[in-house]
């Protein structure tokens, strides 16, 4: 499998287009035995032209049988190889609300949750308190002043928020301090290895945490905090540097913004739905050479289990697809970071379609009418991991050098 | 492709049961051009069924055009990488009669000879033996005594017997004995690194060499050993740490049962055919999570170059099928552990159909209708590595958790 140093050298720049469009999510099952799927069942008729005219197949997004959460599934998509880049929840909620972190920070997601009087946790997500009251409890902890180092807290959604540390020499080897179960204390921090580094950044959290717990103490119901995944910027090289692409990431939902970022693509901001999208796409063409357009709600549907709802969100993705085409793209690719099969009401380990678009170099496959689980099966492109995705859109797009003499 | 430290993290004890059929060397080729596989002479009303309902591929238990023998075809299976666990056949013999090796054991397989008056081989394998001859020699050299080390010598089969060496510090970096050809002697024993044990194991098997030598010389065929296949247990990571299975094996050949305690399956004592195999399925079935089940004489009949017996063999084990099915296992899965053409009378690298019913989770391959080579070319599974088969049967039987957030 190609890896990423291969492909920095035999990319080049030109003057090619490429659209993914990543419909989370979209794989699927049959609801009962010898049924359609949720693409099966989706009346599709512009997917199902462009699988006509396109390649399909099946993807992997981080390897056969694995279930990729939508950091992994993302990343594979993007060409990185997600078992080797590892990245953690706090990086990932932080960067997804649009924080630009250094390789000085340490970043954690922070829960909102209830104590009682003993400090005891009776909800470990204060009853999932709105996204606005999330907001003002950071505002009564935002402002908090330790020594030497640079303190940010934002609301992300409903009752999570996320901290960065930002000083030289800190560490992220450090114990959640969430407990998993109410009924027990919130755990303070301590370091995971040895390290003077996590020593002292455990020492910062944890006078950190004495202070937020005095300032809202009487606050209801979200009385205490927790932090999980504490990580660090994981520094992977960009999007420009690797295959030669200005990327733009046309998202909504902050995770996929802050996962566009991570791999060096420009956030268009300002975006809150389909037509948002749309229209910068149009707007943004002649300024980047490879657009992350990101649809979540055939994911969120298949997370509820409602099987319809998802065919639904399927046939309004089908309906945008004659305007993402009348952009010209030299290469279309069509799929999802994982499969979501409403049955399952969870991703899940099912290889996901994807269909590539190449009108100028692309073939047909000539016993494929449609784009969903069972055409796919039968199409050019076979059945491959994620991370071989980019390869084949920059391959198809004519910006690929021959390896080798 | 997922690894097993991989697999460690991602797998979960639950409920669910795995049944993993494995029909030895179970491939096959057409007997005259055009004609049918092995697999699709043989009447299969029940594996063509379950392959209907079921998701069908091929697998490569080694790699693409690999021959696996027995040993590293079923490492394969069970998610071991054969390019990485290497199992001498040392190693392999002594656990196929049942030794339970130890990590300070250095084991051989030995061979009973014939020599000349000079010492000079004039048959490698003293006229093939039969076994009860084979054990009648073992008798006159199994109590050979050596200071500081305990010996363990068993017969075989035929010519063959298996000779261990248990003591600290011991290494199994030694020559083999056998110059590979008549009318040369057999080698002496030496150390194929520098090391001091390598060297001082060399010493106490040439010395145990010169007291059979003493011992046997006036029989008749057999009056020499040569030994081979120096071997340490490789100390394999075990099945029920890797994937929180605990494992059964229903398996009647010595060495299908040594393969399976080297990753920790619990062997099934007194097993001599199917039945008895279908008997402790059900028996032992709320006291495990997975059952290796193998049967032999498809690879036997094919090694045999028995075209139509090898077709009868398959139809014997397709009328068990029902009563499998019976114990509702979460997942099912039926293949082979390599190819065995009839046609070329042994193991091959041609991949290996494979079947993988899972009722819950699973989803039908729309146009496959039989469980043979040709059909599983069509199959939802496509072709992959041994080594995913067991990320595939956890995924399928709910064993895995999310990679990633």
């Amino acid at each position: 499998m190609p890896d990423l140093d291969l492909m920095k050298t035999l990319t080049q720049k030109t003057d090619s287009k490429i659209i993914m469009l990543v419909m989370d999510g979209i794989g699927g099952l049959p609801r009962e035995p010898g049924g359609p799927t949720e693409l099966e069942a989706a009346s599709t008729p512009n997917l199902d032209r462009l699988a006509s005219e396109a390649m399909v197949g099946l993807v992997d997004p981080v390897g056969v049988g694995i279930t990729p959460g939508s950091g992994p599934g993302h990343l594979g998509l993007f060409g990185y190889d997600p078992l080797q880049y590892l990245i953690g929840r706090g990086v990932l909620e932080s960067v997804g609300i649009g924080l630009e972190l250094t390789s000085d920070d340490v970043a954690a997601r922070g829960n909102f949750c209830t104590v009682d009087a003993g400090g005891i946790i009776t909800d470990r997500r204060a009853g999932r308190i709105p996204t606005e009251e999330c907001a003002r409890m950071v505002g009564l902890i935002d402002d908090i002043i330790l020594p030497g180092v640079e303190l940010i807290v934002k609301p992300v959604r409903d009752y999570r928020f996320a901290l960065v540390l930002r000083a030289p020499g800190l560490s992220a080897e450090l114990n959640e301090t969430d407990p998993q179960k109410v009924g027990a204390e919130p755990l303070s921090v301590g370091p995971l290895d040895g390290s003077p580094e996590a020593g002292r950044t455990a020492d910062l959290v944890n006078q950190w945490l004495d202070q937020v717990r005095e300032r809202i103490k009487d606050e209801s119901p979200a009385n205490m905090v927790t932090l999980r995944g504490w990580s660090k910027e994981p520094g992977l090289p960009g999007f420009e540097e690797v295959y030669k692409l200005k990327a733009a990431a046309l998202a909504v939902y902050p995770m996929y913004k802050g996962l566009a970022t991570l791999v060096g693509m420009t956030l268009i901001p300002g975006l809150n739905d389909l037509q948002d999208q749309l229209a910068a796409l149009k707007k943004e063409w002649d300024s980047f050479d490879f657009f992350f357009f990101h649809y979540k709600y055939t994911d969120s549907r298949g997370e509820d289990g409602d099987f319809d709802a998802k065919v639904k969100e399927i046939e309004t993705v089908d309906k945008i697809i004659p305007t993402i085409v009348d952009q010209k793209p030299d290469v279309l690719i069509v799929t999802g970071d994982h499969s979501t099969p409403a049955i399952l009401k969870s991703h899940s380990w099912h290889p996901v379609p994807v269909l590539l678009w190449a009108p100028a170099t692309g073939r047909a496959n000539p016993d494929v009418t449609g784009f969903n689980e069972s055409q796919c099966l039968k199409g050019a492109l076979g059945q491959f991991r994620g991370t071989d995705l980019m390869a084949l859109a920059t391959a198809y797009a004519g910006k690929q050098a021959k390896y080798g003499a």
